[in-house]
């Protein structure tokens, strides 16, 4: 159940039998010569839209720009600065805690967005803490590709040069989903170099075309549809896991 | 063409040939016992993206949380304070404007958002004012009801009843892109009561379903695709007129 | 009654009374070769001043700085960011509510503050919905032009050159009110060129010598004395109005 | 000369001759059962406006606005956060540093402002001193009774009863510039007791009518005259010096 | 007692007993050729310490980087801005009151500090004034020097060249605490110059070596010695009335 | 070499010779019932103290409050908001790079940090990014239990309940550095229960008496000796090698 598809009343209802949300977030930034901008934003997308036709969970819009500085050297990225991201993050939250939400839990598809995120959720505690109070909710960050198996398959799928940014798997995910939008291009060389991550001329100076350690060319649909389906299975046990957690307290 | 389907490079290479953005912005919000939530950010969203297939325009993914305070007495609203909207406008903008953008033009789909947004703007240029350089850049806000013709079809359409939120265009232009969520309901009145916007308990009061001054019972999809398609051609024509306008200086 | 002529013990006894106040709110900026820089904060003030003669109303003391990026091109300009605007606002009206004022208008002289003024309401009514409870206070914006009957005033006084700005109405205003600072140059063209608003070097270049679409050399005192007395009683109908308003809730 | 009373022209030749500029700055505040709420904005403007009758000096609008949070339990009273007085003043500096002017005189009434000034003052210097470079202007604090000789003039008139807080000195000073604004009250004790400062309600519960060490009862609006004139007179000096300051760097 | 010493559990204890902190507070920057760059926070460090030897107090961690951004422009300074400084101190306030500390005493070792400091405390006290209520605790600001009697001891041991910054009591103190790091250099002139407080730049051209009208070739150990001693005795009592003093209300 | 214990001017040498500087950063918080709550920062401090008589390293005063908000239910914790503490690492930045430190190495002593210094670097290389210029600095994070060996040896010394907070290794080092301070109590259970970190008050009441999945009864002054000893090895080795990297561009 998408929330952006549904009416207030409809969500009313939804809150009498669970109280639990999840939001796609990610980025908008350069995924090398082949990977889409909206790559890091469309995964948790498209994995909670496939989970949520298996289950009664709710998605809400995804958070579509988060913190991608060190990419800005690239045509296309926007970023969020983490101060931003931080009042953003809790200004959603706020909204759907006031409307009874008690487990709200942030698919993440950027790992450059987790310490912001992170970040966030401790300033949103901040609140009761200093209060010495109960918030009445939990926040819970889970990047798709730390879904139950999700990792394993990846890795199954991708022995080398899966690196750590443009990787092969998420590409393969879009690809499955927006087929009309697979790109190609050669790579040089086939597997990107590493580095620390620091402001955006040094990463495009460190990383040419934009690849962090990945070779996005073992990438295709059917994997991309395997890894989907696994995520969202695993997406809807986790949610279930949460639901059924203790509330702060 | 839509900036989250496309590499890098291909944005580098529209570079070249212009240098004009749009951004659909809108607002995840009520829209009464038969609009859907994320209404506003949809309907920018759908007329951003028919324009993109009749010429070279670029789309940026869509801004779909914008400043619904006064809703959130209604499950599902998301708001940002207008601080937050106006933080993140800005880093929206600084990203883009980086990558050589000029011209930045915000289709909005709320109402409630205006005043933020320009808000925002005045934020943004007060950089370049307070240092008295100029800003290389020129940001322009428009709603999409204000594109050429639009409003005049919408009171054609609909004559009385059009109101002021949840009105039957929007949710038309919504039920034609997204005809497998077409909710309905009875209206009790028909036409809703408007009045002053404050806080979102006040609003609730005063419009008990969160129609402002609406009837829309009047949407059809085929209403909404001479709207959508209408608008469409009046925002190519906005983007071009506005890529020709002398920069600022 | 003007607050910063009063004590805290006569405002003590005024709230027994009424739960109203007025600020009159503008801006510090450049107003063409003959208009005075005080001149937006300078009309709701006088205005205001003639209203309390007439009626047992409470007048704040001038929010004279406001939202003027736009002007900065031009010497003796003083603008705040939008961030600050919104920020002071709210400390204007916590300070004014905890005392227990319940309606707060604010009587603008400066259309480019109307965005900024609106998002520090947004930003106010925050705190009560983020928390779905009430404020205990309204908010009401009104340009003094936008009183009952003045606009109709001012455009048959000037029926063509009345412009956007340095308009001959709120000089007309000022050289009533302080006759002795009349200033006159020639202007050339005698109706100003109007254009979009970017920042201040782009405004300054676009409007050599400050107006915008007026020609103020038809400002009179005598016409400024009748735009006064006019807006003087429309206002004092106006709080009337405001103050028998049922509160938010 | 005042520069709300100018124009843009006349303050552009005005710079010609002179780079320095004078704010009046106060707060609007309880000043016990008598004093008036504006009392300590209306003293430096009461006296810079005597001072420019003397010599070629430029006046800016008056920052009515301050730090008063500890006489928020007093109606009337209207204070600013110390962080938003800070950006404020900020953005009057910038506003006048473009325009060049290289000397900001701040003429302060009210002692509470005093931190937050000069916090202010830092917060501004820090942006040329992170980026180690100069920033072309020199801000300057002045109580209006730290003038040369008026503080000893106050001390002759009341040699006991001054007190902190509404004191027969600025009583005196309104008393003369406002004359039929005199109020007039018993005093009990005759002379307020003091105590420390902080928040509202605790500063109420200790002086109970406002005033802090002080018999307002003994202001006169000669002895006013008396200040007004020699405050003026010291104010220009002082001016002149700072004029005369090599600048930082 | 140090609170960095303590476990959890024996503050809880403290808490039994007392609800009074110090909190030693300073500045990270020059001082001067032989000046340790952290006399300032070491002084009220070493202060406190020596106090809690005497009686049972508790000292908080040492808040060890104030506002100082004068002193830019010498290697090894280190400066929050005020902005920054204000919303640190809040934070531990904030902490602390939570825990039950109602009278919290900053033992302060850099003038630099003082209008920051006060201004964070106004800030802090906002909240509670804002919302007229009361906040449960009091924020006390001592400089060291200021303790009784020890500005006057300091005076008799350096009649002349005590100066303003890097003077020669601050220096005996670190000589006595950390007799290995005492330096020596050849100071020209004697006693160095005074001047206004701006930016960093400025502050280094009018005091090229970094003093402030002292002469620290005058201080020793035993001056030190007798400094702390005194001032450590005159803590204890000073916090033994704050203590007593009626809480806020 | 310390910088609190070194003149300016020997940090202007020292700038000739190196541009490497390391932070000591923790967090005053809650250990367990026999931890210090100066642990987490105290040990880097320890650690970065030893490798000094090591090595030509230079160490900054200690930042001595971190991010802990969720141990604020527990008496003696001080916590700074991640806004607040991505500020105050800004300005400790911003003040080194001036002085021309080009790599900037933050010894950590707390988990709960990692996010918050994460998102400050971000949040400082964000201004470069957005002007797409360089910063001229790099900025490192390193925990002291990350430092080469260091972990390896704590599972060797604790090979069950190590646990994640009051941590054996992390008290074995204060007990060896601290050894008066040295604090017992039984522990019940002996190894604590894990689980989410979410506010003050959740906290608490999973964890009891303040430790997670730890039993620091296994410290000892030798264990705690062993680890220092490598650390700074360690420590020193990282800085050599952070020191010889390429500048970032």
């Amino acid at each position: 159940m998408f929330l952006y598809l549904s009416t207030w009343a409809e969500i009313e209802r939804f809150l009498e039998r669970s109280r639990t949300i999840v939001i796609p977030i990610g980025s908008n930034e350069q995924h090398g010569p082949t990977g889409l901008l909206g790559t890091d934003w469309m995964c948790p997308e498209i994995i909670a839209g496939e989970a949520q036709k298996k289950a009664d969970i709710l998605i809400a819009p995804t958070f579509n720009i988060g913190m991608a500085q060190h990419h800005l050297g690239f045509p296309g990225t926007i970023s969020l600065r983490p101060s931003t991201f931080i009042a953003a993050i809790g200004d959603w939250t706020r909204s759907l805690a006031g409307h009874g939400f008690e487990k709200i839990f942030f698919l993440n598809g950027h790992g450059g967005n987790v310490a912001s995120i992170e970040a966030a959720f401790s300033e949103i505690y901040c609140e009761a803490s200093f209060a010495r109070r109960q918030s009445g909710f939990a926040l819970k960050l889970c990047n798709w590709w730390d879904l139950e198996g999700v990792d394993k398959l990846a890795r199954d799928q991708f022995p080398t040069g899966h690196g750590m940014h443009a990787t092969p798997s998420e590409i393969a995910v879009t690809q499955w989903a927006y087929p009309n939008s697979t790109k190609s291009a050669d790579y040089s060389p086939q597997i990107a170099p590493s580095g620390p991550i620091r402001e955006a001329l040094d990463f495009r100076a460190r990383h040419p075309d934009g690849r962090m350690g990945s070779d996005p060319a073992q990438a295709t649909p059917e994997k991309g549809r395997q890894l989907v389906e696994l995520a969202a299975q695993s997406l809807v046990r986790a949610l279930d896991a949460f639901s059924r957690e203790a509330m702060p307290g």
